[in-house]
């Protein structure tokens, strides 16, 4: 490739990540990001920016620039702005990042490998379990929230055994499920987006993990991104389109996810891949069956893990903007409240959920 | 210590496993039983042979010579032999071995990294999952039977779209899911025993993978061991008293594994591990709701893995000396039956057993 012609830049990792200087990191991170760029770029490339060069000693990773006007869709979606192509965009990186992985299209031999060098990603992958799964299940320094509005609800998390029982579920399958190559911190902050381009960033937390995980992050930050339009509403605009929109979005992204997903199972199912052999799931029937457990287990952990980034971003660590632009702090916890208690029903009775038409119609609920 | 007060023995790895010539496996296998007897004969000394020596330029381990009478503990079945002691010290080790790795006593971290080791012995993991989860459910060159009286149950199990269905399952949790450093084949052929001593041999098989495996895989075949009574009873012995001495065995792994395995959970609560901390996991209530579900969870996939390694060892490649050392081949099929059946409800039905007291009584409803 001529590099003249190309719009680059650099990225360089230091020893600090977003939380800051209280929690200094390995700059290996840049390693794991670069190669995870790369194989979901291969995978994706429409939708993962290209890597050009990769500098492991300087931990500095020379990508392609993304230009204006790419904006991070977490700012997009706090001005209001509609992305007509977002769900088709993130659906498709999503079902070709997650089913290349997937033993149906990969053999066993070359994913292990794969899976341990991932291991080497440790740090990070702690530091999710300590902000996501359990500093805010429990009295910590980092915890921080809207106070004093919402102090009686950290506490009512803290002291929710329900809910611990399922967070506890969830950060096993977390720490012990290899399924795939996942982006592991696919927010609404990791995707820059125009009105015709979605492209997804940031994944130095990349390790084999659970598909559930990526679905579930992007899928609850729009969730929050709904319960914050409130915030952002003035004279001029109630938001109430918006909220539909993102409404729709949210049901657009797991259906065209089911829809992409599903299909590239259909298309290699007589391929290289091992876990579901054509000479055993070799009737429509069994072939339906099978899709249709598969999914409906992925989509219990998407809601599960979902619910639970929905929660660490009100009582945790790191917020998210989509709140804390909400200059007025009374008006912010109540905002903020909705969405933690839907997140807290969410995560415990999942499973009843039987489709994602029943998550919309349960947001809505809480929301009129 | 001083060698020359040693018995010892040299295990010497060939290119081929027990399979024959048709299975090619790497000598790497060595290592893999070699740091697996080293770590969990650091965790269970009691019942793990100690290693003396390990080259892996020669795939040679200088081990402890397990003196007469030991022997294989399959043997000791077929004979009528009971051992007063085996289910207290098979859960000993099972617990010991198991519970270690769990979260709740290992740092992530070196975790991690043990996973990424043994990620390296997947030759072996394809080996499993190919003649356990996959070559008993569809046409193959390897399966045999004892034919022609079961070749209709044979077919039936490649027929048969729900065991199918459930079957894809374990094997998923089975390749993805690292709970624990565990056996990998722990049959009773892997097993030697004397009156008062019980050794665990040959986990060439180790990997990371769900603990439900091992203890499945023990208890599946004490289940093939009941079944193949009849066909050993003779004028002399009906072999009935041995066989409720087997369900007995099989009542009190499970109950004294699950006593042992949360009595360590208890004991390390408040130590170094990650996934129960003490802060959240505050209160007697939710300590108890959270040993029940997670044992709950550890009984059922027991019991699938239990199922799934019966039913390999009849219609798939390797068959067991229980069955094998029937010389009547109807009479042999008789047994084979009544246990396939059984594996096949157990598997397709686990998550409705509360308890192991409810899989005993299946046991004697089937066979009575």
């Amino acid at each position: 490739m001529d590099t003249s012609l190309i719009a680059g830049v650099c990225r360089l990792f230091h020893t600090y990540v977003a939380l800051g200087e209280s929690w200094p990191m390995t700059k290996e991170r840049a390693y794991f990001e670069a190669i995870t760029l790369k194989e979901h770029g291969h995978l994706c490339p429409a939708h993962v920016p290209e890597v050009y060069h990769f500098d492991r000693a300087m931990s500095l990773i020379g990508m392609r620039y993304l230009e204006p006007p790419h904006i991070i869709l977490r700012k997009g979606l706090i001005a209001g702005i509609e992305y007509p192509l977002l769900a088709e965009h993130i659906s498709e990186y999503m079902a070709r990042t997650l089913s290349s992985h997937h033993f149906f299209t990969v053999q066993p031999r070359s994913t292990k490998r794969a899976v341990a060098e991932f291991c080497g990603n440790v740090e990070l992958c702690r530091l999710t379990e300590q902000v996501v799964f359990s500093d805010p299940y429990k009295v910590s320094q980092y915890n921080h929230w809207t106070s004093p509005y919402l102090d009686g609800d950290a506490e009512a998390v803290r002291e929710d055994n329900t809910l611990k029982l399922e967070v506890a579920e969830l950060k096993s399958m977390f720490c012990e499920r290899a399924q795939a190559l996942i982006h592991g911190d696919l927010h609404t902050g990791s995707v820059m987006v125009t009105h015709d381009s979605t492209q997804v960033i940031d994944p130095e937390f990349a390790f084999y993990g659970p598909m559930g995980y990526d679905v579930g992050a992007f899928v609850g930050n729009l969730i929050l991104a709904f319960f914050a339009q409130d915030g952002h509403a003035d004279p001029q605009n109630d938001r109430k389109a918006y909220k539909d929109w993102i409404l729709r979005t949210i049901d657009e992204t797991w259906n065209l996810f089911h829809k992409k997903f599903t299909a590239l199972w259909d298309k290699h199912k007589d391929g290289s891949g091992e876990a579901y052999l054509p000479e055993i799931y070799n009737n429509p029937q069994l072939q339906l069956l099978v899709k249709q457990k598969y999914m409906k287990d992925l989509f219990h952990d998407t809601l599960g893990f979902g619910a639970a980034k929905m929660i660490r971003r009100i009582v945790g660590v790191a917020h998210v903007e989509d709140f804390e632009s909400i200059t007025d702090a009374g008006y912010r916890a109540d905002c903020e409240r909705r969405a933690l208690d839907f997140a807290k029903m969410l995560l415990k009775e999942r499973r009843k959920f039987q489709g994602i038409a029943d998550v919309i119609s349960a947001i809505q609920k809480v929301h009129t």
